[in-house]
């Protein structure tokens, strides 16, 4: 029994794992696999809109929003979102809170867009999230582009901006179908589904339809064009089918846990056990993020040198305690609570960091 | 017990697909799925190059080539290979056997480069691949683009045609590693891992890494520059887990076959019982491809009505025999004999065509 803390690909439900494996070589008495069968058939394609229409039921959208599921991960949005949604003479705004928010704005420059920074915490090391009160937002932007939570840094945007009216285009990576999410003010959202919606091999894209149709396509490639993929409902090529199936799996679970709202709490209580590990230790952990930013997702915090951080993570291991080295740019140790992180396995950690500073204050 | 003549997604090695299933929820004792592991670990490395490295083997291929491990499909390679590998002034040359062919000549407009038609069977219904002497080959062409087999009509290149020292691009994506090749006249080669190498949502690119190197990325996204993941090792960003990891398994069942010479006799006894059973019909099933032009991947024909055509497809998935219906463009019937699919299946076709003749003629 180990408990997986890692950043992703990441702990995926068990329940969902089990009938996976169970239908991986005989799909439901069917004499062949789920990935044997055609996308064009009817029982991939039931699979298809199922996980389609529960995403959507799961974060209370209408039929206003579509859902598209596509492949190349939030890399290949970082390309899309700007050749689709980005005319050239127009402006987007970009808020930069991390290592892949700066990847977005870069992206833009290369496809031969413009976007300018509407606010950073860089010169913090990109402990928090800006207030509303520090951005600098263009009224008259294609969009304002976020990353609604940084995996390397562990913070989290508590609330989205208001954004005056332009849509926003949300990279929600590593907290998609984490938690309730008002869309009122958001145009487009992208993540993979390696982190708390199943596994590597899905990018999930849920935007606004009438925004979509709306997008400039000229001289983007037919496989990059939204429209392409709205029109086709993501069946224009062959779509990752497992990955598609286990995503319909892991959305089941989710419903099963009560729903974005259960598993809001969950996530909650979660990252509250291991919080509570760090402010109760006198100032042997010490959190990456400013308090008013902590993620619920990515918990990163240092011990008082490195040397006491690897003895931590070996130590972490041996206990059954996977995955927590922090990511290489802000060292540390980085524990992922994310989704399908069962809470025993936070109790866990917040017991292992009381035993372990009361071993090494 | 059926047997499963899908054109793509298609039919697996059945131990391949039930040595993942076993390890799908525990991977070889390690308390978590191969699908929950970091794609930066250990474990998955060795997976990762074990794939790379075995797929180089079977082609019979040295350090000058390299294997990469992409998403998106044939349709996001038809954009990437002129974005990389065509600049802005120089002209690819294109041969037409089908619909996919046509659709990656579409898609070097779109990205703002040019090519020419290199030869075309458009007007003989892509019933066969145009001979050598039919060929208008430009001496000066950046690239040839072919499709080595069309899946829809039935056709596949015999041998590759003599490109005098212009770099061949090969969409193989219905052949790929179904049988050995000359490489010395190929540049890149590419296709989905979902007919002949695994699942959806995996594409095999196999290139000479110094034509990649000298690749022109002006303008390129950074997920579509060769180069990312050729520095990367197909490692930029989180790569499609556990497609690769079936891909590897599915290699070690081509090695366990003999390798690409033994595939090659497998599908070649195959594909003849097949197109023995349509030769011996006396006119009752007639062949879309020319016998010169013949694929072993997939077997197009026609019975003497369309209502036949039905009645043939619909009795013979009673009798076990799935997945025969001609494509909607080309009608009658395909039936696709993948390198996983087992030599019985096509003896079974061949006795079922033979039954059928006999009560409908």
């Amino acid at each position: 029994m180990v408990y997986n803390f890692n950043p992703g690909p990441a702990v995926v439900p068990a329940a969902a794992l089990r009938e996976a494996a169970a239908n991986l070589v005989d799909f439901r008495g069917q004499g062949m696999s789920i990935v044997e069968m055609s996308h064009r058939g009817q029982v991939y394609e039931e699979i298809h809109q199922q996980a389609i229409d529960r995403c959507l039921r799961l974060y209370g959208l209408g039929p206003e929003f579509t859902v598209l599921l596509l492949q190349g991960g939030a890399s290949l949005q970082f390309a899309m979102v700007p050749m689709n949604l980005l005319r050239p003479g127009q402006s987007a705004d970009y808020i930069s809170t991390g290592h892949w928010s700066q990847k977005a704005v870069e992206e833009v420059g290369l496809v031969g867009r413009t976007c300018r920074l509407a606010g950073s915490s860089e010169a913090a090391d990109f402990s928090y999230i800006p207030a509303q009160a520090e951005l600098d937002l263009d009224a008259q932007a294609a969009y304002l582009h976020l990353t609604t939570n940084n995996t390397i840094y562990g913070t989290q945007f508590q609330a989205l901006p208001r954004s005056g009216g332009v849509p926003i285009v949300a990279d929600m990576s590593s907290d998609l179908l984490s938690r309730p999410l008002p869309w009122d003010g958001i145009g487009l959202a992208y993540g993979g589904a390696q982190k708390n919606a199943g596994i590597a091999g899905l990018t999930v894209v849920i935007a606004r339809r009438e925004w979509l149709d709306r997008a400039s396509v000229e001289g983007v490639p037919t496989v990059m064009r939204y429209a392409t993929h709205t029109k086709s409902n993501s069946l224009y090529n062959t779509p990752p089918v497992f990955a598609i199936y286990l995503f319909g799996l892991v959305l089941q679970w989710i419903e099963a846990e009560g729903g974005l709202a259960g598993i809001d709490a969950r996530n909650q209580h979660k990252a509250g056990l291991v919080y509570a590990a760090i402010d109760a230790s006198a100032g042997f952990y010490r959190g990456h993020a400013r308090p008013d930013s902590r993620s619920l997702m990515n918990l990163t915090f240092k011990l008082p040198d490195a040397a006491l951080d690897a003895r931590f993570c070996s130590q972490a291991e041996k206990a059954g305690l996977i995955g927590l080295k922090g990511h290489r740019s802000v060292g540390g140790v980085r524990a992922s609570l994310y989704n399908a992180l069962d809470p025993a396995g936070c109790q866990a950690l917040a017991e292992f960091m009381r035993d372990f500073a009361r071993q090494h204050a």
